[in-house]
């Protein structure tokens, strides 16, 4: 069961990689926020997760949330975890100290996301939705409602959600029909039914703050008309509001998360911001969210490879192909066998690279919020645009695989419920859906960040790491990763413009690209940063141990050698075109 | 609900591609077993199972199967399923005539199960591990044994079972304790405990053949001795015998089909066979349930396959990217969106050449059975021996992405039970395991199948194949096909080659490639198989209709531009060799 918290690889990449101290330490408000202040805090949140929520995983997902008459409840030890969350001050890790928060910066809270989500996906559903909450409230509220519902979110007391998707109106939200109608007092009355609203119900706070998209009367059709408003819960006046869960899912997984469908009956609410501007709000909201539910994926998938790790460890099942290991036992470790190392390598490799790639994220996400400069503010703020599709779907593409092969090296014992493997893998296939599915993301990518300000985000990514591997150019010990590496950012360039020139002119190229591109930018995105940790983990400046360095160094050849080139081939994919997508005809499907 | 058995598709491989009516009808025994009359009979095979079968399916997987006092029961109406299934004569399709069965070729049997697991792989699993124990029993067994057991396996009055996984012993069967002593009638008393033995207890059947590996006293340790054993459920005498279904796993899928520990106590039973010769029989059931379990990816594939593509036709979300393509709708059905197409396409193009593969293998091993000249059977059984584990692994593993995938086409609708799509996943996860993990089915093509006769096995696939490739040489409209298939098995050829070179001095090269060898040889095949079928679609004597053809060449051109191109990183990242893989530090891990 032990959970074991990356912290060596998370000071690494922070310290020895990514320049944690200089460039988020000291911006304005983060003055005490260095990098051993950061390590300490979050030493402490792996611990929680390890010794509160991991034994909590299994029995929760056995359990479920369930609905009864007074609403919904969560597994037996949820509420006793939530109290034991709430008077360590988590919920408020990253929130504004005016707020009650610990004010720091975002890099933590992503940190701390990864050892929730591997440790309990269904439970950090109900902290992350509240964050979200937080998050769209600080930034599109009046004052009065930021300083009436922030200090309550921020100190987890208040939970919250996000209620956008209807029966008919998933991905296309233009079709949301819920409506809010002004009553006397310059409140709305909510009338309209939610489905799939993560942690829409449960027994952890004692109130929850519904941010609904519903139409005002007279509104614009389409997502012009989409007005965004505060509908709680429990009522001012302390009584239920008209917010009903009517029906729990069944789901796949996540089952100890309440997906519920939501029934607003007359319900009271407020407007947040103008009317008709809910989709801009929704949008500063899920972009967070994004960020945030690509790491569900990274950190199911840091799981579960150390579940494997500890089986593989431990079973014993034929010989070692060159001969006994251990020939004291029946049988050698399947440890052993290449096979085994060469599916755990490919998680491995791709969770570090993963995980680099986040926090470089994260990091550029502080700057874009807390920097002194505008220019540095938006030229941070443009890479997080163009990584966030990335990492959402990347990152949960890896969670899939990741806690696939997993089980995978538990062979049949990994098919039983009781051995905890197979959760991960029914609760990783969610984040690869929500927040915006994957095939979205990747039109996200291709449509909107690759066209804007004529490749604006875009050369945030190239400029920089052209730069860089110009720089180590010279240095033959990093030949192994720098090459191939420069490859990789040509052969993704070239293919860039190629669907840059195709996808301007006919959206259906840019559509039969998407995924494969995505995947493409993820693939190499990784490869860069596998170059930045050779770099670091060889720098004798570098503060890992020589174990660590030999490691890092070797999970890094893997990904050079085992991985990356299924770049080449998506490439392929890519600039095959369109016809064979299209061609097809649709009847005949 | 409604399944379409692809009983076109089936034509046209065994009538237009694969020769069956040159091939299987008029061998020894198959003089009526005419396309047309196999046709019929399938056709009424898919009835059953669309109509009987599929409306079992989810209710099968919430109830589960259920271990009471009295044994384990099956969910409601699987045991009328199973009277109709009987009273059809269907457990004896490929059954010999003297012993009940209808004879027809083995090619039939693997349409057949294909329907099945599209519509209720749980329910098939009772039928098809009958039928492993069928052909065990009929090539093992005594003649006493064949003439009194035979008919009731054949009828399907009695079930059957493989036996041979202990908690300690999986993979590692050397590793096998279950001990057989010899009592005074000649009999044996088995003692011991099996694991994960599907379809291990039921009430489906009068009497259950357990076939049991155990060792006889003094038995040398190891495989070497091994023996197998049958042991009835119930008794010569009518009593119960001493074996006792004492638990079911908790799986997390084909919930419905009953995975028992079997607990053997003193427990009657007689040897099939010599003395310590179990495990040669039990490889023999081995290789038919192996090309079987492949079929259990085929069908979920297409099963799923065929739901997605129900809902991306009735789904309305978003508008077409070129405009829209059904303004009087609200939105238009997803199906118009590229990034829908190409997930549908990639798992259509993979199910057509994996059903081209499998009953191309099929055929082989009618003509491996039955042909009158041992030439001619050693060639098709080397050609079958080849392509089991590719198949195995190959389907599986499609199996496994196709569900995926078409649970992704539903969006957060394919999370939820209700709708059907999950429970897909969930029973695909178990095909890559069992009877042999994936792992060791690539062993098993790299170890055994390359070396063996100095390569006689792979050229009985390269051979045909190039010769057949040469003579299409001239054709200009089947250069799209024939010339990147020509490319792809050059690059099998020149990797394979790379591979008998490092892998027969160094077996850990062998091991560190397999599992990429394994699905380069499967994509490569599977290439082959589309190149076979565009010729026979373009060929003027065809059967198959004009709307047909269009869709099986567009379909083969997806396959070219979308799927073939992962072969290219497949080779690069075999001949990257062991280096990374092994060079991995064990402790770090």
């Amino acid at each position: 069961m032990s959970y074991r918290p990356p912290l060596e690889d998370v000071r690494f990449l922070l310290g020895d990689v990514l320049d944690f101290d200089g460039r988020v330490t000291g911006l304005p408000g983060q003055a005490e926020s260095t990098l051993d202040a950061v390590l300490d805090v979050l030493a402490e949140a792996g611990t929680f997760c390890a010794n509160e929520l991991a034994p909590l995983n299994l029995p929760g997902d056995g359990a479920g949330a369930t609905l009864g008459p007074d609403g919904v409840s969560t597994p037996a030890g949820f509420r006793e975890a939530w109290r034991t969350l709430v008077a360590g001050g988590w919920p408020g890790l990253t929130c504004d100290p005016e707020y009650g928060g610990s004010g720091l910066p975002h890099t933590t809270q992503v940190v701390f996301e990864e050892f929730l989500c591997a440790t309990n996906l269904s439970f950090a559903t109900y902290l992350t939705l509240r964050h979200g909450a937080y998050h769209a409230l600080r930034l599109h509220g009046s004052a009065e409602q930021r300083d009436r519902l922030l200090p309550l979110l921020a100190s987890g007391r208040v939970a919250g959600t996000m209620c956008l998707t209807e029966a008919h109106a998933g991905t296309d939200l233009g079709l949301i029909r819920t409506r809010a109608d002004p009553d006397e007092a310059g409140g709305y009355r909510v009338s309209g039914t939610k489905v799939f609203i993560t942690a829409g119900d449960h027994d952890l706070t004692e109130n929850i703050v519904h941010l609904v998209l519903a139409r005002l009367p007279g509104a614009p059709s389409g997502t012009k008309g989409i007005s965004l408003l505060i509908v709680p819960k429990i009522a001012a006046d302390g009584k239920r509001n008209g917010v009903t869960c009517t029906s729990l899912e069944h789901k796949m997984g996540i089952r100890a998360s309440a997906t519920c469908v939501l029934t607003f009956e007359d319900a009271w609410g407020e407007l947040v911001g103008e009317p008709h501007g809910g989709m801009r709000a929704m949008f500063t909201m899920m972009n967070a969210a994004r960020l945030s539910v690509g790491i569900h994926g990274l950190g199911l998938a840091d799981g579960a490879y150390q579940r494997a790790v500890r089986y593989a460890r431990v079973r014993l099942q034929g010989r070692a192909l060159g001969g006994a290991a251990r020939p004291d036992l029946e049988a050698d470790p399947i440890i052993v066998h290449p096979d085994v190392r060469r599916a755990l390598l490919r998680v491995r490799s791709q969770v570090e690279a993963g995980r680099a790639l986040a926090l470089w994220t994260a990091i550029e996400l502080d700057v874009a919020h807390r920097h002194d400069d505008p220019v540095v503010r938006a030229a941070a703020d443009d890479l997080v645009a163009l990584m966030t599709p990335i990492l959402k779907a990347g990152l949960t593409e890896l969670g899939w695989e990741a806690t696939s092969t997993a089980l995978g090296v538990f062979g049949g014992a990994g098919y039983i419920r009781e051995t905890g493997i197979e959760q991960y893998v029914r609760d990783a296939r969610i984040a690869p859906i929500y927040e915006g599915t994957n095939g979205i993301q990747a039109l996200d990518l291709v449509g909107r960040k690759l066209p804007e300000g004529a490749g604006r985000l875009l050369r945030r990514f190239f400029h920089p790491a052209d730069a860089w591997l110009e720089r180590q150019r010279g240095n033959p010990t990093l030949a192994e990763f720098v090459d191939p590496t420069t490859r990789a950012i040509d052969t993704l360039r070239a293919t860039t413009l190629w669907l840059g020139e195709r996808g301007a002119s006919d959206r259906e190229e840019a559509g039969a690209a998407a995924t494969d591109y995505l995947r493409l930018f993820f693939l190499t995105a990784s490869c860069y940063m596998w170059a930045r940790m050779a770099a670091a983990a060889l720098d004798p400046q570098a503060t890992c141990t020589p174990a660590f360095r030999e490691a890092k160094l070797a999970s890094g050849r893997f990904y050079i050698a085992r991985v990356l080139p299924e770049a080449g081939a998506l490439a392929r994919e890519i600039t095959a075109g369109k016809a064979s997508v299209m061609g097809f005809p649709e009847a005949a499907f």
